[in-house]
């Protein structure tokens, strides 16, 4: 099976590698950027493009992974293909590909990727979609060698799981930056606080959240919370975010 | 040595604990409510006691660890012991102690306890406080005996330290939560969140927050935060924390 990859970012690299330690043949890897292209090709033994009318035409997948608002124009480009043409987008619809292409599919791996930290990738859940039952059990075959948990999830389910997603991720890491700049400001070191988040962490891996939830707004301990929105008066913003989130919590059924 | 210790919550379970495997001589355990008392007591080989007129009166160290408002209440009780007196709360002053007993001190770790998952005390940030320097370096002594990450900090940076973990941990919980939310009401498993919650964890044990931060917000993805946000129309509050949150991400420094 003959892979071309079109994008050269933190998905395309990760997702990359991976393909390439199963022993795929990865033939083409586009970038705009020719540099960019050179350098991720260079690692999984691909030619690098800049290109997009020299794409290899005969490849049997195609991989966009590009940002959501350029994969309709890359699309644009592999009308002819008999290929299978995925995106690699947790927003984007099947639609913006099968529309243009002959055989449409979705490959999102539901990660947060950074080109600094390798992840393994049999670990992530691959979310798949696709326009017919061939080309779904194709990219099924091709999914579960490179992860133990693939998911067939149409395109509104992919869409509510990347909306879960920046709750369970996004924001999260968002707070412990917020945390982070308390710290800061006082002179303590974010060191001291990184065994409580990968604790808080840990503690969802066999429970439900909602059940290990712990702090003063779960006690609805007035006292202290008004002490604290005290300590940020200086920081309404944070103040603002410590108010929503502790009435958010006080909301929950227990 | 022997210890007293007060309460019977999560905290003092989990301590009680800690300090029974390193060999200290817990000689009491008290609690309100006497069956909590003999079940901890029990565990750790100490007597159990629910009333207050009866604690032990020649131990070394007091540890109270009962909710923050009844802290000076059972202090009440030991104004006469020549022990050192300490409490485990993150926010409460040391002179809820000091203004009552002979020597008072703050024995403080930085977690998030469950009764239902062990937790490796050693790696568990102890923050230490006491009324003078040799009760502070009998603390350290303790402190040392049974974590890898002893501070001193006193009660300004303390509730400092207090308030950074509600945003790194209590507030993170709480989303895990609004997305678990989000996946059940559309037919999804929380299960296949819980990867990506622990690499958003595991990500910031080497790197700071807002170095690795992703996201719509970030990218200032415009579409994608305006599509997430009229799929939580039927959600207002969820809707709120997620305009509120994504805003604050776009005026985090770069």
């Amino acid at each position: 099976m003959k892979i071309v990859l079109l994008g050269s970012g933190n998905v395309a690299t990760h997702l990359a590698k991976a393909l390439n330690s199963e022993g795929q043949d990865l033939v083409q890897v586009y970038s705009q950027n020719l540099d960019n292209a050179a350098a991720l090709a260079h690692l999984v033994g691909a030619n690098a493009v800049n290109d997009l009318n020299n794409i290899e035409q005969n490849a049997d997948l195609y991989i966009i992974s590009v940002k959501d608002d350029a994969i309709g124009t890359v699309a644009a480009f592999l009308k002819n293909v008999t290929g299978l043409v995925v995106h690699t987008s947790g927003t984007t619809d099947i639609n913006v590909l099968a529309s243009q292409v002959k055989k449409a599919g979705v490959f999102y791996p539901l990660q947060t990727f950074s080109k600094s930290k390798d992840v393994s990738f049999e670990n992530i859940p691959l979310c798949i979609e696709a326009s017919d039952e061939d080309q779904l059990a194709f990219l099924k075959g091709l999914a579960t060698k490179i992860s133990h948990q693939v998911y067939e999830l149409d395109g509104e389910k992919r869409k509510v799981l990347h909306l879960a997603a920046v709750f369970a991720c996004n924001f999260p890491n968002h707070l412990y930056a917020l945390a982070n700049k308390i710290l800061n400001q006082n002179g303590l070191d974010f060191e001291i606080i990184r065994p409580l988040i990968a604790e808080t962490a840990d503690k969802v891996m066999d429970n439900l959240p909602e059940n290990v939830q712990t702090g003063p707004a779960v006690r609805a301990d007035e006292s202290t919370i008004k002490k604290h929105l005290s300590m940020l008066n200086d920081m309404p913003e944070l103040q603002n975010i410590y108010q929503t989130l502790s009435n958010s919590i006080k909301l929950m059924p227990k």
